[in-house]
């Protein structure tokens, strides 16, 4: 038997907001660890890796490892009946054939319970090597999310160039090109406006901007991005969940060649 | 001549939004008890009745009984002109093909007449007789609407139960099924927020929650709703509009039967 | 070399939203005088000509005149990159091909640079008569776009007609008729909302409402319009633009025949 109990409930709905675009169907792992999902998106080229901790939760049991798969949008749609304040359990029996989602809002007069059919999925679980990485950013998520939606009115790929002052996102296309440059910055009332450079040695590397704007879909999760990169290895964009967990998407640079290709 | 001034004239406006997507043409009757209409839904299921009572205007003159029919969406598109604080005020000619909406702004100082032309419109007036209800749910009218759009996102239609602690939407499809349960209750600070169930025996009665969705639309109107319903019989979901009237809609429950079809 | 900076960047944005949709690509011209552009419509129906004085940007500086050809859509998407309080600077070398906006943040902590390719376009410069006009009312910009916009629902032209008294707008279509009449006012609290009305003589023309619903995309640049007739003269809508400029737009009237044509 599987029960998860949150109180802040509207999180899963903004986890599934976050990957729903990007993943069709997953495998969803739940252990005495926590409440997991690892899965590559539609098209094979990104991979997206979300945990909420056991601790996290109000109430957490399960008795042994089940892995549901589950249909990302009708789970994005149950959940979308909760309110933001319910609080939402969710119930699995071992052999089951279904999840159920149950909502109560906060003084009980409202109670509902969604049940969504299992589904079989073939997948393996991909191993995603501990790396230590040359250079990390962490800035403000509704910042990158802009700066990705921002540069892609112009070009399809994004340098992201960083040095110990701050970090370029470089795009260019049709129309013309353009340049972001944030600088390090420590003096914001509010630390989570801050963004911090952590860097052995400088890095510049090429993405697609329509697999960052992808993953910041994940913007109202957490109020900062962690950034991490290291030469020819795919980046890391991390989303830290207070008190519960992360999700987190990697995506591999463009090569050279590739980029040159794109423009032309 | 028929002229009657309303100093809230938003609620025209309100009004025409309720209904204009359920019917097309309808003939609004003018008499010295008020402004009203009824009319059948395009698909001729359900059935849509509102007035207003002549001593909820301001100014309500009334010479003889006439019948006006009119476009709705054309009538909407005229009111939807009015500035929610306008003084509304119209005005018809006994034998006229014309109706004219005037709008006057609280300090004067604009002055607006939208002249809509009448149509010929076949209708026969239907009786609805007066039906001791088994069972009548007050609730608030926003909560109702938000049911009827989430059930609606996994199936067709609703199964509404109702006992003595209170009322279970229901509904099933192809992804799974979902119950919501709103309990009695009296203790809101705000009388409006409560859900109260006045009951002789317990009914459960299945509907189409393609039409209830439509009749959503009158929320608006009021903060609450109330549904009364008796086996066998229509649902009634009236809003009651303050001070001047009300708006309800009828419909038919589904038989077994066909609802066995449905989720078939 | 041309380089000019503006404190309130948005306004830029504004301007280009204002026009981007009645003109595809236009010639900005730069003097010691200011920024501007002149251009018909894509249909070359209407005229729009918009100045920013020189005096009105904190720094400019303008080597030579030069014309600058560019598509304002792709202009608009660079300028939308920018946040309401970046200051803006536009640079662009006397021979070059590209004009450079650059966007800094208040706390400098982001400064972009986003350059727009440039392009030829055959246009030739309009004289504009100085015209003395019969007719001027200045009224609020809202209420302008809000009268516009609602009778664009009712019919396809409006007649506007001066008296001392007020201005009246009407129009007539299939479904029926509307008239809306904005008294003289100088009574409101803010000076901008008043309806102020000078007049040599009563004027009445028609005009397509198509055109001045494009017009009124200019509302955001002023809380004020300023309508300039005289019989069978183009009207000029202006919106003064505080401390920098204006944008105007010039539009013939339709002449009685035309106008009976379109009713029919």
């Amino acid at each position: 038997m599987f029960e998860a109990r949150l109180t802040q409930g509207g999180l899963l709905k903004k986890l599934l907001d976050a990957v729903k675009d990007l993943v069709t169907d997953g495998n969803f792992d739940c252990s005495t660890t926590g409440f997991g999902l690892q899965a590559m998106d539609t098209s094979h080229v990104s991979l997206v890796s979300m945990m909420l901790r056991s601790d996290g939760f109000d109430h957490y049991r399960c008795d042994r490892n089940i892995s549901m798969g589950m249909n990302l949008a009708n789970m994005a749609k149950m959940l979308k009946c909760a309110n933001d304040k319910d609080i939402v359990t969710m119930k699995a029996e071992d052999q089951g054939d279904t999840i159920t989602f149950m909502f109560e809002s906060e003084n009980q007069e409202r109670i509902s319970d969604f049940e969504l059919k299992l589904m079989d999925i073939d997948s393996e679980q991909l191993g995603i090597p501990d790396t230590e990485y040359t250079a990390t950013v962490r800035m403000p998520s509704s910042e990158f999310q802009r700066i990705c939606k921002d540069l892609a009115s112009i070009g399809d790929t994004v340098l992201i160039s960083v040095t110990k002052d701050g970090v370029k996102f470089s795009t260019s296309g049709d129309i013309g090109s353009a340049n972001i440059t944030i600088r390090q910055s420590t003096s914001a009332d509010k630390p989570e406006d801050n963004t911090l450079i952590d860097m052995q040695e400088p890095v510049a590397l090429t993405f697609a901007l329509r697999y960052l704007n992808s993953f910041a879909k994940a913007t109202p999760l957490s109020p900062t991005v962690t950034l991490s990169m290291s030469k020819e290895l795919p980046v890391v964009v991390e989303y830290r969940i207070s008190d519960i967990g992360h999700i987190s998407f990697y995506l591999a640079p463009k090569i050279e060649d590739e980029e040159m290709d794109d423009n032309e």
